[in-house]
């Protein structure tokens, strides 16, 4: 029997296949025919430790990350990998650029600035985050560890269409579109994402370490925020978030049967292309307040001819079953995220009624 | 139709309430009505403020906590803890006293000791780690910060019987004790411990901070690791597990309805009592190898005769359906591990299971 489901714009956490949810509730009770659920067992159990190792491997096969990348499930999202970069990574005085493109960057540059020596490479402030440097737009000083970017920004709608070129090593924040492009290795040190946009309910982030990092990294940190404690571990060297790793491992699997990287990369130009398709045939009524060339293909934020139609949109919107639609509190308006699991079909109903609501409205 | 469910003594994660399984399993493809999974949905919608909020309120009402104490809910387990409680308490070259009594009390004063200053009060490596000190055995240096207890070593098999009787705050990792016995508040600055024995699947540490700690700590602190961020954000100032907050809450529900702390600990007593009177009973067959006044009241360890003899039992135990027996891999034997949602059948079975292998080999 199938569920009533709603067409979910969510930001993050947000829709998941159909059949994982499915899957999970159905596998809950008694883990293949073990007499207890996954949830119950000892993370060192032969059961656990396929699905765990299995996510790994799914990662680096999808990925295409090569062996001298350690794969590691941390727990603490985005938000602590933002403490740990500059913590392994800022060694000996060193310090590192911070493209600053909106709120997670602000974070990351924010919490560098706590641990280390952190300068800002580039800010999209003055043009209120509508936009993405280029290369030649960042400032990069002599001798800087690494240059931090976040490739999408969830609430101002905008992603780097191409990763910058430099002489200094990337870290990369890509939780909101991680697993929808492919990633260039030989610019990244470290690329890290939250999973509960594209992988699987939230609980940890994925984090991919060159392990020539691992190798310099200080010998004197606490053990959970040192890179090399995860990496030597398998990360389990304490309990790992064992629901989200299986909840990832399915989401995975299915990312892999419907085509890889380079289908979800497809997908996701072509859906969000049908949005932004949809107000730029407006004839002006919807507006894309972004740079055409940064359009997110993962975060589609749009504005209304006035606040008041923005309300009626949204209160409407919510009666026919499209939930949060409504723009990220900071700057209001319109937000459609359309991840790898966003069924097409949801893309096509909000297509069909943005463009009836303009007729009635425009 | 109720499940195959075998007997599952695990160490942790371990058992959870049978009815909190199930009820998981029905209400994850749709949660309340709202066409989408729980776990799929925004971290500030309104539907899932409410089981985080009955969360954070159920863990005060369940623990007697005082409103002087923060509760927050914080990815990476005790073992982040191992770090942040010295990262925030460790203020001006203060220094901590640790009491070592087993693996997780070496653990935390490793950690300790890499961010701050931090002595040993009283070690148990001597005894082999078979007891647990009293108030008078601790070293406690004039101007101490705080000293650091285990309630409870899950490998050891050995639990403080009393909190020590400090002038000095105590800082204590209860995550294989907790909820299962009372906290005397007053000699407390922080209570902290991982979810996956007594209170949720594994994916966070449930951690009671006295706001005068949260008031002093440094500002200086990555956001993450800083007790005030949780606290200022009621534990959602980024994206909170919320699979494993909406079990934990089921669990605490359960916990309320079964009769709260006092109910566990008369529980805890008596089922561990019959195991222990088993291993007494047995006329020298099973033997405990802890301190009688320090027995664990949730890990439950012993030795048989011989090695040869551990492993028949042990082999044969799991062919009758007693699952996770074995003792830590570091020290051998059988480990019973009865956390709180261990049905009294399975530790009746046990018993006479024991009684039946010693009357056949003994």
């Amino acid at each position: 029997m199938p569920m009533e489901r709603v067409h979910n714009f969510c930001a993050g956490p947000c829709t998941l296949p159909v059949s994982v949810i499915e899957e999970l509730a159905a596998e809950l009770p008694d883990f293949s025919g073990s007499g207890m659920s996954l949830i119950e067992m000892s993370h060192r159990a032969a059961d656990y430790d396929d699905v765990h190792m299995d996510t790994l491997s799914l990662l680096r096969e999808l990925t295409e990350s090569p062996d001298d990348f350690s794969i590691q499930l941390i727990q603490g999202g985005a938000t602590l990998q933002f403490a740990m970069v500059p913590m392994n990574l800022l060694t000996d005085g060193a310090e590192a650029g911070y493209v600053v493109s909106g709120t997670w960057g602000k974070k990351a540059i924010a919490d560098a600035a706590k641990v280390g020596s952190a300068y800002q490479a580039w800010s999209g402030a003055d043009s209120g985050f509508t936009s993405m440097p280029s290369t030649g737009d960042l400032e990069v000083r002599p001798g800087s560890r690494f240059m931090h970017i976040t490739s999408n920004e969830t609430i101002g709608g905008i992603r780097m269409p191409e990763f910058p070129d430099l002489d200094v090593p990337l870290v990369g924040d890509m939780s909101s579109d991680y697993l929808s492009r492919p990633i260039p290795w030989s610019k990244f040190d470290v690329v890290y994402g939250g999973v509960q946009k594209n992988l699987g309910p939230a609980g940890m982030a994925v984090v991919f370490v060159r392990k020539s990092v691992i190798d310099e990294a200080p010998d004197d940190l606490p053990a959970y925020l040192a890179y090399r404690t995860h990496h030597e571990g398998d990360s389990l060297a304490n309990t790992p978030p064992m629901f989200t790793i299986w909840a990832t491992n399915k989401v995975l699997k299915w990312m892999k049967a419907s085509g890889g990287i380079a289908a979800m990369e497809q997908r996701a130009a072509n859906r969000s292309g049908r949005v932004y398709g949809a107000i730029d045939a407006s004839g002006g009524f919807y507006r894309s307040p972004v740079d055409e060339s940064c359009r997110s293909h993962m975060n589609i934020v749009f504005r209304l001819p006035s606040e008041d139609l923005e309300a009626t949109f949204l209160s409407e919107a919510q009666a026919a079953g499209f939930e949060n639609l409504p723009g990220h509190r900071s700057v209001g308006g319109v937000r459609a995220s359309v991840y790898n699991a966003m069924p097409d079909e949801s893309v096509d109903a909000l297509v069909e009624f943005m463009s009836d609501f303009a007729a009635r409205n425009g």
